[in-house]
């Protein structure tokens, strides 16, 4: 218990505010420029003035009461993420409450639900907000999606957490030993991805009916699978083809960004189609997609196009955890809305935007119970576990259990919590699962349609804690409840 | 994987067939009885009849076909558990089917719903139904009960299954060692407890105003958390003092049984107060309770007393997966009723009747989450999990994870199935949990005052596979699927 290296002085709080405080400064530097755009545009100025104030000005006391760390230790780096993770849309709300005509707490709502990539939404009068207001709006989602990424395949694997680093190295094809030095090249390669699918989806949906500035907005929240639109009818307000390519580039938004830069820019398509999660992302896709087609065709008065054009949509949207809607699918039958709500839990690919559990953790998870069963006819074999070629460590499937387990008691809370606040199983079950899994849209009031705006005040307040906590995948909001964690940081 | 002993020629399989040759000749004899019963009261005998006809002539088939096995191997002991507690159930229908006026699959669903003590009914005229038939359905849970009891705190611990033999020792205070003489002596205690509780329930409901036959029945009907009742309006029928004496039966009917014997016949409270899961049991009885009472009380026009009654009633019936009524809960409100069906999922104690995960499996899970979460922080460190003074073998971790999963994964499915089925998420939410958790009611059309009678047949079929598979811990279920079983077999 005692092995753990000692700490320097208030060292760990110290540092994560030095941190906080560049990443205020930083974005009061971005508030600045959003400032002169509102100003280009006409629009109101005084949420960004104010936002940029309180970045720069906070940021420098936060800067020069916190220390940099040059080594941080494991504690601190979790404790940092966990904690950025909330200042950020603290200070990003900003403009949304001035500006935008929303209260502190559904200005908040909005900008975790940015920056946590959700994309669930308080506005219901989309004319409240400005195109400045709705670029901010996108933007956040970008930049969350991006730093989520990077998080998972650049921040997190240096730490070695217990079977963590080996899982992602495992999941995501790069070498454990080669990690550190390919530091720089992974996020590099990230990043050239992600602009490139961000460049991309722009100019598809410019290109098939959406007008300009809705296409850059909804470009900036499909590659980190945010989910945001300007536009309250989300993609049912545009042509079926720029809907088809919605659904291209969140299929794609779902799909790890190193795997990706290896077609994409190393121009090698095996380690992609080779990927056990790949093929059973790409297989679930196809297999839910038809069926949901298949309900659509016999239960709606939808053609055989629109049956699957609606179906793949969806399917890809709730699947990667998007979130867009190509049409109020809060009004289909209940068959339909189930295989929506049964896909919530499964999320798209480890080391892209997507949320949610990822469907490289549920191969893990039925490997894992298939070798158990197994194992009752065998109690004394050896029995690793493989994926692809790869052996997975024991420690790996551990970590697995344990993120599933949060994972559900969390979003089992989250049901609890809301169907005593707001009376309504389904608005109580979906809006907790839509929010621990960063998707956006439930079913009823909260639908795609919808709007969280007339929950309670508490609802909206759990659902925050729910978007964060699953953003960053729960250990680190887990840690923060440890008293062992601020025994440490001490 | 070649470590597993040889199986005499088809072995397997047909020590299977002896054993269900004993038992249909068994229940034969049984039904003989209610036959003369059926004919003692003036009701219809040919259902009875039937039935013994074919227990005593299948059952006289199946030993012939079959042979007796002296030693039998563990995948031989979960073929048979699993495939006995759905024949006896095919056979255990047929007087419904016969005498009662159901459709055979209504009469199977009946008789599942009896054996694994779950207590979902597809009645919905319980005039249909004569005494000696609604003796027979109450029996059926009492058996049900007192088999499962004896499958897992005496059959089960000597497969020594991969941790399983360690954890229900320490979970019921069994020493591993001394369990193989104690085995009779263990049998017998668990038979004096479960006699002696069934006898004061039927004293303690005649004593206060249940009529002589239905106190019968629901004492049949308590001790195995059962739930059955021969009045379609359960314990609401009854006076306040009687509902409360439900409450107390229903409280020991969730109570490992050992525990109970050695305070009953030894006279020894400590290790009943001193034990973790019964401590955990009996405050979350007391917090639950006080929680619902007091949603009662504010939101519904109940008095206090009212208000306390349904309210312990309520939870302790749920809490030990019996499923009686003292008040149709379907017409709560959400928040009261959203307590229940959390409470669904956490079940009584193990070495009891009740269903569901059960208390203890929730604190392991609780405690291996918190000891994963402090791993983080010391990767190093070997930190042993305790329950009470105990340490928790790693293997009975990864197994009680195992069940968590598999109870999951089989609840998600039969929502979803159901879902599609029913086009209502209350009730294929709720039918699914009570279903796999062996409670008895849902919400909606499956309310406490409900039935099942108005399900597509399909959905039927899924709630009698859950049961089925919930009520022997969903493990010998899950081998019945594995091909290696089969081969083992052969
Ligand atoms: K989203
Ligand atoms: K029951």
């Amino acid at each position: 218990m005692r092995s753990w290296p000692g700490s320097s002085a208030k060292g760990g709080l110290r540092g994560t505010l030095y941190l906080l405080g560049l990443t205020y400064q930083g974005f009061g530097a971005l508030f600045l420029g959003f400032a002169f755009l509102a100003l280009a545009l006409g629009e109101d100025v005084r949420g960004f003035a104010l936002a940029a104030l309180l970045g720069l000005g906070l940021g420098r006391a936060f800067q020069a009461l916190g220390h940099p760390e040059a080594q941080p230790r494991r504690a601190e780096v979790f404790a940092s993420v966990a904690l950025l993770w909330l200042a950020v849309p603290l200070l990003g709300a900003v403009p949304y409450w001035v500006s935008g005509g929303l209260g502190y707490l559904d200005a908040l709502f909005e900008a975790v639900s940015g920056f946590t990539t959700t994309g669930a939404t308080v506005l219901s009068d989309f004319g409240s907000f400005g195109r400045s207001l709705f670029l901010w709006r996108s933007f956040t989602q970008w930049m969350g999606g991006i730093g989520i990424v990077l998080l998972f395949l650049v921040v997190f694997p240096q730490l070695q957490v217990a079977g963590r680093q080996a899982f992602f190295a495992e999941a995501t094809g790069v070498e454990k030993e080669k990690l550190t030095p390919r530091l720089r090249h992974t996020a590099q390669a990230v990043l050239r991805v992600y602009l490139l699918l961000t460049a991309s989806a722009f100019l598809a949906y410019l290109g098939t009916g959406v007008p300009a500035f809705e296409a850059w907005a909804n470009a900036l929240a499909t590659t980190p699978a945010g989910g945001f639109s300007p536009n309250p009818q989300s993609f049912a307000a545009y042509p079926p083809l720029a809907q088809w390519m919605g659904t291209f580039f969140m299929f794609w938004a779902g799909v790890n960004f190193l795997l990706q830069y290896r077609l994409l820019f190393g121009r090698e398509a095996r380690p992609l189609l080779g990927d056990a999660e790949f093929r059973a992302y790409a297989a679930l896709v196809l297999a839910a997609s038809g069926l949901l087609a298949f309900y659509l065709y016999t239960h709606h008065l939808y053609g055989l196009e629109e049956s699957l054009r609606h179906g793949f949509f969806q399917v890809v949207s709730i699947l990667t955890t998007t979130g867009f809607a190509s049409v109020d699918f809060a009004g289909w039958v209940v068959p339909a809305q189930a295989i929506l709500v049964l896909l919530m839990f499964v999320g798209g690919s480890a080391g892209s935007g997507a949320g949610g559990v990822k469907v490289v953790r549920w191969l893990l998870l039925f490997g894992f119970l298939r070798r158990e069963i197994t194992r009752t006819l065998h109690p004394q074999a050896v029995l690793p576990l493989r994926l692809g070629q790869r052996v997975i460590p024991e420690e790996a499937l551990r970590q697995v259990s344990v993120f599933v387990f949060l994972y559900t008691l969390l979003f089992t809370a989250g049901t609890l919590l809301l169907a005593l606040l707001e009376g309504d199983f389904v608005v109580a079950f979906t809006a907790s699962a839509q929010a621990i899994g960063n998707i956006g849209p439930g079913l009823g009031e909260v639908g795609p349609m919808g709007s969280y705006a007339g929950l309670h005040p508490l609802s909206k307040a759990v659902l925050i804690l729910l978007m964060w906590a699953g953003r960053i995948e729960i250990l680190p909001v887990a840690l923060l409840l440890s008293p062992e964690l601020w025994r440490r940081l001490r």
